[in-house]
């Protein structure tokens, strides 16, 4: 098994590679009617002009490159991934564009990754996610002259075009909505610390409490998973001065802090509140159903590719802003005591 | 902003382009010092030998392929997707290869994207799913040599490697634990009618009823998307002679299920016991917690690119036949009118 070469398609016409070539290109010095034939030829057994001519010819890649750090078993369980590569194919697709997606188990090989796509032309440029303060990758990107999207705060994104959301907005929305319905004493189980939206929502969540004048009010830190969710929930309700809220950074924990809630005989919301940042089916499912800061994802995902093709094309793209993300308040948030 | 090439690196380094190639290219005719000078703005700047040279040498592209037919947008909400996709990526990110992702929206389309993928040199070989029968799919790759993997039944994969599980045999279990449940209307609401899995399952289903001597089973196809679930749960319960048991094609369409059994006030499962075929958290999150029949895919989709590397890497690969879906009963399925 190999790929298609003009020798096999000269093989099958029974003319010579130079005649393939003339045809193929236009040239003359080849009857139309055999020019017909080898084209034909070259369609049935899927010739293509091969990377070499184009890659001097100067043609694009027609493929976007993303990576992912993260262990491949925890994608499947995280809408957010495959909603934002939802989005960006809704956008490359129209186009004919391929995402090419790699799992990387750091920034040193993500890098590495970047070096290797654009300098052997396997992508026209990147989507970065997961933004780090002081974020390594950022100038590399800038480095290499790889075209290149951020979806991430614009303080950190250096000379790279940003599509972010005012996730401080929507925490403080959130706080103060969980305020006005009474509670006192509120707690954040986040995301990783080390991700520059992580520490902006607990900056936001910090402020507003302290503006409120709540007390008590605390964080932890996890890895998204609903394993770690549930333990932080497990904590926070065992603790002498328990919080009446809790605002979760995925749906995935959310979820899991419902069940521990159910599991240690809570009843929410009167018990507990809770509030799931990202929306889902999921947080529509559960009963009662969860109040969620929804963003549209998939829009967000297509926002990014629009941008990164724009500059592909060699436009001029600044950053853009997507919708903040709107609280929906369902069952799961009420007034703290109230049955 | 352009690729680095070895102009860039002649200028920089202030030698021939000649000089460079030599140096890169391990020849004689360049100091050792000179060399490794040469190596070193090569590296910094990014520079990889280019697709021309790499595809002449018969390098590997180090991506494999996958296209998907279903709307872009639907893709976010499919856990199976992003769990295979998880699978995938769990063995190429060991061996440093990538996934070449593309959304398509028909046959025609996706052997298109197979032709330009293979002729171009983009990928190494391709992942085939949504098997239909006498799917055209199949003899274009086969024509075009092209490596590949077939997570489908073997009957419908041709010369191609299947990766398959025996969902006859999982129906037929679930059909009997409902059977000895107590069970006598059964009704399956499954996927689209074109896929040969959804044949395979529905020819089991029926064999199963009629076998076990249960009357009034039926059918209902859907597009997998919960609203279809939805609906079809509800012309089945407001039916005359209503089924005591539903058997859903994925995990969506069962909890979209759930919802209709509570919007019409049949209790789970004394009213109506309800089976997923997938499971996942949402199936476990759920109350009741859904029956499911768990397939694990990731793991599928680490075997599916196991057998493509091997193939690719010139090994004989036959068909591999993964685990059968497990059945685990949760709190969705109990004896009809028990309370």
């Amino acid at each position: 098994m190999k790929r298609p070469t003009i020798a096999d398609i000269a093989r099958r016409a029974g003319v010579s590679k130079v005649a393939v070539s003339y045809a193929l290109n236009d040239r003359p010095g080849v009857s139309e009617a055999r020019r017909n034939t080898i084209k034909a030829i070259a369609r049935e057994i899927g010739w293509q002009p091969n990377s070499a001519a184009r890659a001097l010819n100067g043609a694009r890649a027609r493929a976007v490159g993303l990576t992912v750090c993260r262990p491949a078993r925890v994608l499947g369980m995280e809408p957010f991934f495959m909603e934002l590569i939802s989005g960006i194919e809704s956008e490359l697709s129209a186009r004919s564009y391929a995402l090419l997606l790699q799992v990387v188990t750091g920034h040193a090989q993500e890098t590495e990754v970047y070096r290797r796509w654009w300098g052997e032309g396997r992508v026209d440029g990147v989507i970065l996610v997961d933004l780090h303060f002081d974020d390594p990758r950022v100038p590399e990107i800038e480095n290499l002259g790889l075209p290149a999207v951020v979806i991430g705060h614009p303080s950190e994104t250096g000379s790279l075009a940003p599509v972010w959301s005012d996730d401080g907005a929507a925490m403080r929305e959130t706080v103060e909505y969980l305020a006005a319905l009474g509670h006192r004493r509120i707690a954040r189980v986040a995301g990783l610390p080390a991700l520059v939206h992580t520490v902006l929502r607990d900056r936001a969540f910090t402020a507003a409490c302290d503006g409120l004048g709540l007390t008590g009010h605390s964080i932890v830190h996890t890895d998204y998973t609903g394993e770690e969710g549930a333990r932080a929930t497990r904590r926070l309700v065992s603790a002498a001065n328990r919080p009446t809220a809790i605002v979760y950074d995925n749906d995935i924990m959310a979820v899991a802090g419902l069940s521990v809630a159910q599991e240690m005989r809570l009843e929410v919301p009167a018990d507990l509140s809770l509030v799931a940042w990202d929306d889902s089916p999921l947080s529509q499912v559960v009963r009662p159903a969860l109040t969620a800061l929804g963003r549209d994802i998939p829009h967000d995902g297509a926002q990014a590719a629009r941008s990164l093709l724009a500059l592909i094309a060699g436009e001029h793209v600044t950053g853009v802003q997507t919708e903040t993300a709107r609280l929906t308040p369902r069952g799961s948030t009420g007034v703290p005591g109230h049955r």
